[in-house]
């Protein structure tokens, strides 16, 4: 059996070695995603995007308990910057999920930033393309955080959560960055804390200034709140599940499922562009060690970074490209 | 008087026109700072990080007061994602700063998002060059998150100084990213709030975990506390910058400050080939009609994202690239 099949049966195995090797950027694995490529597209893909420490890890574990109670496979991906010291974080994430360990149909992984240039979104937009092609029917994805590499995950789902929670300082700070413009749901997390009805105000204020939604989609702000209230909760995270439904179902029914499909693979070709066109000419010119050379003539002050960039440029460009569409 | 020469008396019109021309990408930006480079290295480059609402911006007023106060020219950069809401937000920092707005010998300045790729590093570095050829002594330069983006931007400083605040959630998660790679200094602020201890703890313990910092530099922590009583905050402030100076003495020292300067360069050539070679190619293809073509075939899964940027590499780039060492 090839690994392509043993995947499309959902080995769980293969799997995680693919994505293993998709994180370290082994050449291998691309091969493997292309032959997957034609089996992807029939998951639906949630993203929960937040600031570190408001609850997404707890709210993924409600989730996926949601899905499998409606007997739907799920996958969950946790993607997060990776430091010398997270190794525990990265665990702890896996560790709140546990209680899904033993289920065949929940799989769950986590990917870490791998220095590479653009490679954490690449590498997440390809670790969903092997859940789907695992059979997935949902697949949650977590990224930690609300900068632009967040936004660029976010680009790989058709539905972005952004979670957010009162008394993390100023709130209007605490919400802002790009990430706001690609919400379609808002959690307001622990919302039983102080602040949390000011937090609510605030964002109902910012979304009355938009002054038309794509589709007519305002995006909804759920409160969840009452983590030891097991009733509250339950009814809050239905009241979530309901939204990204809905979201979905306007989608649809708008025509707009297109575009979001259009903005993921839009995503993935830019980040397949710069995986094979820059990556290998930043690999030749260290390893015939020019990129040390160029750096130590900027070093002198004897050029400067554009300059060097362009000489770069006519060295490996072609004068002219060649004619004719590419494919 | 040529721009470079404007720029280099100072003037700040010119250099506040040359930053937004950065910003905007707008090409004519790029041989202004080409002239300017062999004026710059002369200043002191210090950052701040840390998640939204860690009071960031207090630290940089506090810190412009200081340098103002050994009378150095100091330049602020502050780099924020940008959002349709968060107008505001960057207004709010500036109107924070604004005590020093009557100084001449002060020059802020906001700069944000604009969609390039790796456009905001690339920015910022540039923008520290003209405050550079400007004649400012001190250059602070922050920006708002933990991400990868954030440590990008880290890479043209010489002293990176983290902030973290008690009670953002798990604490753990609060000050994990790659960004703990990067520090230099930490500062608890806030530190007068319950937690504050337990964070204290927690950090030293992951200092404790690690074998050998370069040059025997193992970051201190400085806390900050207690905005409401200027002893105290005053008193924390120059514990802060004495650390920041024990930084850059260390550097010096153990010749480190030539492996900081390499990084910085190695950033800015690194993303002057991003600049250069693929953003040229995807305007190209753009302008063309291509891209779409190229992302109609995606949808249509009659091709996958590798095999289409590897027939896009072909028409682009040479099949040999010209010998001889670039430069």
């Amino acid at each position: 059996m090839t690994k392509t099949d043993k995947i499309r049966k959902g080995d769980v195995r293969t799997a995680t070695r693919l994505i293993r090797n998709i994180e370290n950027n082994i050449p291998e694995a691309r091969s493997t995603i292309r032959t997957l490529f034609p089996f992807t597209g029939k998951a639906r893909v949630i993203g929960l995007t937040g600031p570190p420490g408001a609850g997404k890890s707890t709210l993924i574990d409600s989730l996926i308990a949601l899905y499998r109670d409606r007997d739907k496979k799920v996958g969950a991906l946790l993607v997060d910057p990776t430091s010398p010291f997270t190794g525990g974080a990265i665990l702890g994430d896996r560790i709140r999920l546990q209680r899904h360990a033993e289920d065949p149909d929940v799989f769950v992984r986590s990917l870490a930033t791998r220095g590479a240039l653009g490679g954490l979104s690449k590498a997440a937009g390809d670790a969903v393309h092997v859940m789907d092609a695992m059979g997935k029917d949902v697949i949650l994805v977590e990224t930690v955080g609300t900068g632009q590499q967040e936004v660029e995950i976010m680009n790989h789902v058709h539905t972005v959560i952004v979670v957010i929670v009162p008394g993390m300082g100023d709130s209007i700070q605490a919400i802002k960055a790009g990430i706001l413009e690609v919400a379609d749901v808002f959690v307001i997390n622990k919302a039983e804390r102080e602040g949390a009805d000011k937090l609510y105000q605030e964002l109902m204020a910012m979304l009355n200034m938009v002054d038309s939604f794509p589709g007519g989609w305002r995006p909804p702000v759920i409160r969840v709140g009452n983590l030891f209230d097991k009733e509250i909760f339950e009814k809050n995270i239905a009241e979530l599940s309901n939204s990204i439904d809905a979201h979905y179902r306007n989608l649809v029914e708008n025509d707009l499922l297109g575009d979001r499909v259009r903005r993921k693979v839009t995503a993935e070709l830019n980040e397949a562009l710069q995986f094979s066109i820059l990556a290998p000419i930043l690999e030749k010119l260290i390893a015939e060690g020019e990129f040390d050379t160029l750096v130590d003539k900027l070093l002198k002050k004897e050029t400067d970074p554009y300059t060097c960039a362009e000489e770069v440029a006519k060295k490996y460009l072609r004068k002219q490209p060649l004619k004719g569409v590419a494919g």
